[in-house]
């Protein structure tokens, strides 16, 4: 019964009638003293976090060696773009919720992986500074398996339709191209990410002059 | 003369007098035939490309091994955000440009460098594709120098007040690290890949498991 997601129109909104997002003037003065002006978009969901949104790194492992380290990323389509998006599993933080409470949840909600353990929680990150309050925290997430690979089941709310797939860390760039290829866009910080990564294993192999 | 940048204040900005964004709203039927709504931000400024913006990842190497491999960031203060933010050389790409014009443009008026060449330019990516249509290509440029680092003068439009600094490409990580300590925040985009870099590097080391 599932179709393909479609946008059938797009209007202006009124600030005044947004319920998600909203739009600021913010008056603000300059390193010469000068006073200017500058318009963002913002969130209206910020809880007492003072952040937005996490987005999750999960690092899948095998107790036993059994598949190399993996990462899990989701597939979901965003009326923004109109299209399918790749990106890692992400979510709101809720109010009263640390950012790695949101981490753990959002992973187990979205992939139906089970996090033991935080690895590392990012400083706060600027998504789109030059348009957007919007901001956000990495979360590193280790989600060892007793052997080999596991496909859990998802959590997702009604309304919710999130593909999530398990890749090999070392194939990511790789597996991002693929779906480059097949008319998905890629979330710009998973990219980077791989980009990050790709750079880093061409460097060790010295291919990298042109 | 300078002095800190700082918020003056912040109001609500109606759609209908907003020049550089605007929300949309956007009506949507999902893989169920149910019709649904989305709220999201919008440039007003995205001209024939389709894309809104570059950023880019300059290679800066020296053509007798001076020097490592390094890049370039810029240092700039973000309205949205009321912060110094880290991040890479960026900008909006100009109506008739190509992203890898752009790119190469951004780079010489922020930081001074002047690329050779274009050594990958990215698929499309979306910024922020739950909240926002932003999107943008990642390009890849070829920065050679004759010898040692060189600093070469920017091109700033009045009115900018950018940093730039030129970074070994293995330290970035460690680097983001120490602005974050001074109370900048870094770009998602940058820390991302500043992170698939540093757990390439990590993975090849073993050190990963908790």
């Amino acid at each position: 019964m599932s179709q393909h997601p479609k946008i059938l129109s797009t209007e202006d909104l009124d600030t005044s009638d947004a319920k998600w997002v909203s739009l600021k003037k913010i008056n603000w003065q300059d390193q010469k003293g000068r006073k200017r002006v500058w318009e963002a978009a913002d969130r209206r969901t910020r809880g007492n976090s003072g952040i937005d949104a996490v987005a999750v790194l999960a690092l899948i492992r095998s107790k036993t060696h059994a598949f190399p380290i993996s990462t899990v990323i989701i597939e979901q389509y965003r009326p923004p773009i109109g299209k399918f998006i790749v990106e890692l599993p992400a979510g709101l933080i809720d109010d009263g919720e640390t950012p790695e409470q949101a981490a753990i949840r959002e992973l187990r909600e979205e992939t139906g992986y089970e996090a033991e353990g935080v690895l590392d929680s990012s400083a706060v990150m600027a998504n789109d500074p030059g348009m957007s309050t919007s901001n956000m925290k990495l979360v590193v997430l280790d989600v060892p398996l007793n052997e080999a690979m596991e496909s859990p089941d998802q959590n997702l709310e009604d309304g919710e339709a999130i593909v999530r797939r398990a890749i090999e860390v070392r194939n990511l760039s790789k597996e991002l191209k693929e779906y480059e290829k097949k008319d998905y866009i890629v979330d710009a910080r998973l990219s980077h990410f791989a980009a990050g990564f790709e750079l880093a294993e061409r460097l060790r192999t010295s291919d990298i002059a042109p």
